[in-house]
């Protein structure tokens, strides 16, 4: 599996190969929202993604590109969250063996999950040495390939699908907002949006309490994210060297929102949309509610990343 | 405003009135959710309509039918739920005055939303007598029609639009369900299911802590709901003497399902679907998985019939 910089024309094969086995996903609005806002939001709904999240988009595409030698030995990840049921998926609908590598305080609903798409979990101790010590043993035994949920340009130009559809469903938008953890969705919705609507800014948002993304964009190089506390479960990875290299040319700006603005915007949504959007999925809509001066008037897209929370854990 | 028992003719004529004011809403389902049910289910999203339950598409259609000289002096109602911020909408988005009598213990956050859609609020002691009494002072007082949440034949023709959108858009459906509490929805959707595919077959769900409707059926006269004890509480009503005369003609029959069903069903769906669907719109998801054998391998459109939860008070 030979990886490139994306292009346009990768982004464009990318999209035409995972096609048969994505949802393309609906674009929402909320009068309501938009008053409170006093711009005009237009959520991607990538919480009705399969999986619950855009994931599963750069997983099939990571799957598709291996070659047949690849393919024979199936694919391996850690992971603990949405990719790790994104590869078991993905794996599993192209006749793939999935590896999963999950810390052994997992939930029992996500092995769960995981086991259930017909991957194999193997757990290791909580911590990320163990993690890749664990993933190594993995690939050296079985062979397989593998695909890491963030800093690999194929996951990249997969993920980089869900600008591309709401660009192409909502013309003229000013702005389009992604939130920002290892950056595998806020670089391919930089790179979707630099090639197919090159006028329209990208701003992203990000946890104050986890906000090594801004640091790295300051200091202009990776900044590894601290023992990060935040309710954005999905944002707590630092970017890799591939996903700072695209978001440091094409994002304009990452905008810092606290636990408390996070938690407004996601109870805004539910509450409004009557829809289920995880904490991450709510970092960009607390940043625009956050900064209305910066977006007031503007037609704003915003990548809703996923809808995996645990209904036992509520902030509200 | 004269009421005639909806025709075929009236469906399609008040579908034509009121749909530009309505959403067209979607169609939805998951594989999982079929899998655990062993049937095809088809989740018509009344959640994701305006102010967040069907009951608009029926408060539309009374205050499209009023004469010019009932325009004049508005509409009234008694309502603290669904009913209340529909009329209350329609009213506004008609240019007609709205007076809504609610009992003075409804939640701040349904009076300020019926207030922000520009409703004239009456409060009065929360038993029936003193809502019907207030009612009758409003209505002498500003000349406004009353309209009946549910015993209505114009609410019903409304609420019998769901039904006829999901047939036209999922063909052959063997089984269509509704929750019963008055009976508004499950009326409309008996009549529509009858025009429109009477080969399907009309099976509701009612809370069996609420059964009211269940022993309507079997004592063939509307008997009046005792104090309610059911967290479905869209479902608290009794029938009405036009609901029941449809409900007791084209409907096969209604389940019963206990409270964890309903909690049960409820979560399932926000966890696999990512839709925030309330407690009484699980009530006909809660009666497929009760009754596996009775929908095994049918084909079933079921109306989810809003999405108006309080986040504070989650049975999870």
């Amino acid at each position: 599996m030979q990886e490139l910089y994306p292009t346009k024309e990768h982004i464009e094969a990318a999209h035409k190969r995972i096609k048969p086995f994505i949802h393309h996903t609906p674009v929402m609005t909320s009068k309501n929202i938009n008053a409170m806002a006093g711009a005009e939001l237009f959520l991607k709904c990538e919480n009705l993604q399969k999986i619950g999240a855009f994931k599963y988009r750069g997983a099939t595409n990571a799957v598709l590109m291996l070659t047949d030698a690849e393919r024979q030995n199936g694919v391996a990840t850690h992971s603990s969250g949405n990719h790790a049921q994104a590869l078991a998926l993905a794996a599993r609908n192209n006749g793939l063996k999935a590896y999963i590598v999950m810390p052994e305080n997992s939930s029992k609903v996500k092995m769960d999950a995981v086991k259930g798409y017909g991957a194999e979990v193997i757990t290791c101790k909580p911590n990320q040495k163990a993690r890749e010590d664990t993933l190594a043993e993995v690939v050296k035994r079985t062979g397989a390939t593998f695909i890491h949920p963030y800093n690999n340009y194929h996951i990249i130009a997969g993920q980089a699908t869900a600008a591309k559809e709401l660009i192409e469903e909502i013309p003229s938008l000013d702005i389009v907002m992604a939130p920002v953890g290892g950056g595998g969705l806020l670089s391919g919705t930089a790179l979707a949006t630099h090639y197919f609507s090159p006028k329209s800014l990208v701003i992203a948002g990000e946890p104050a309490n986890a906000n090594d993304a801004i640091q790295s964009m300051q200091q202009g190089k990776v900044v590894e994210a601290l023992p990060p506390n935040t309710i954005a479960d999905g944002l707590l990875t630092s970017l890799g060297d591939k996903t700072f290299g695209i978001i440091r040319k094409h994002v304009a700006e990452i905008l810092p929102v606290t636990e408390e603005q996070i938690v407004a915007a996601m109870r805004l949504v539910w509450e409004r949309m009557k829809i289920i959007i995880e904490p991450s999925s709510a970092v960009p809509v607390a940043a625009v509610l956050a900064n209305k001066a910066k977006f007031s008037g503007k037609r704003v897209g915003i990548i809703i990343s996923g809808g995996n929370v645990d209904l036992s854990k509520l902030p509200f």
